[in-house]
């Protein structure tokens, strides 16, 4: 990392994290001693929040408690849209019902997902992740989410706009084939994968 | 129905309601003044634990507090597939993942549901059913869902079973133009579609 910014080549950091705000996602790598700034963070929130004001989408969030600061500048009135994060704990019975009510009550259902995993290993076992709660608002409600990051290709063509370079200058590093690397290769740039973090 | 009985036509009742036994479905129907006994209703619950006995399935059971009794003859020890049945209030985050922890632990997952509906309305407004939890479960789990309940073609042969009537001598009565009319065609019965109940 050090040697890519001594280069002097751009750099953006595409992270599908959605249970916390770029400032703690930075501080947590700060703290394991990388150099990383909020500007060098392409995540799924601040990305929807572009599409949101772009579309005059107004959210009703089912989101973690902690990723609620990204939509701070949001207009959240009367939900003209859903969009939905890996909300774990606020996965409840009634938010996923009130969610649904105010999908269903629209004349043509908006959903925005971040992300689309299927589940994750946390210390306590395996949870499952936002693509299966938005499988089931897909199917209640006969919409099909937009799904906003890796490997979503407007997700890495807003990375690269950040850095104002062509897809074809890019490359992309990653430990996932499928939304790292199959991703970044669809958006016509390169891809190299690295056999650390979850390779096996 | 009084007429029907009073003819000596044979007679189920095939309901898809899984938030309670047939008991207090039958007691419930009583009250409201038909001629009903628990013999002659035909409902998810009692058909899955039918599969389970014939595939030597245990089940873990996601389901309405409610309708555990009707499992109580199930050995649910060591569990080798999962039922989901509109569990309400027992949709819980932990539930949820629980019962994806058992699926996917298995080598083959089996998940059987108890219906496939998307929502239905309480005096409190729109719920989801059990069909968007089933689908977040899928998802998740790579796997498709064996589906008991209306219309399922095994649901009504399980109906015209208990009566010994081949399904050319049935007709299947009811509001539902997919689940009763369409399941009851598709089985060789004939069908009559009634304006009455969420007929609109």
């Amino acid at each position: 990392l050090k040697r890519i910014k001594a280069s002097g080549l751009k750099l953006q950091f595409c992270t599908n994290e959605t249970q916390m705000t770029r400032e703690k996602f930075v501080e947590k790598l700060q703290g394991m001693g990388f150099d990383i700034s909020v500007a060098e963070v392409t995540a799924p929130a601040p990305a929807a929040c572009r599409i949101l004001k772009e579309r005059s989408l107004r959210p009703h969030l089912l989101v973690h408690n902690d990723l609620v600061p990204e939509f701070a500048e949001v207009d959240k009135a009367n939900p003209n849209c859903v969009v939905i994060g890996d909300a774990a704990e606020n996965f409840t019975y009634a938010n996923l019902n009130e969610a649904f009510r105010v999908l269903i009550g629209m004349e043509k259902p908006v959903l925005i997902s971040l992300g689309r995993g299927r589940y994750y290993k946390e210390t306590d076992g395996l949870k499952l992740d936002v693509g299966a709660y938005m499988k089931a608002l897909e199917y209640a409600c006969d919409v099909q989410a937009e799904v906003v990051g890796k490997p979503a290709k407007m997700f890495f063509d807003s990375a690269l706009a950040v850095m104002g370079v062509p897809p074809q200058q890019a490359i992309m590093i990653g430990d996932d084939i499928v939304n790292d690397v199959g991703g970044a290769q669809r958006c016509g740039m390169r891809a190299l994968q690295v056999r650390t973090g979850k390779y096996r």
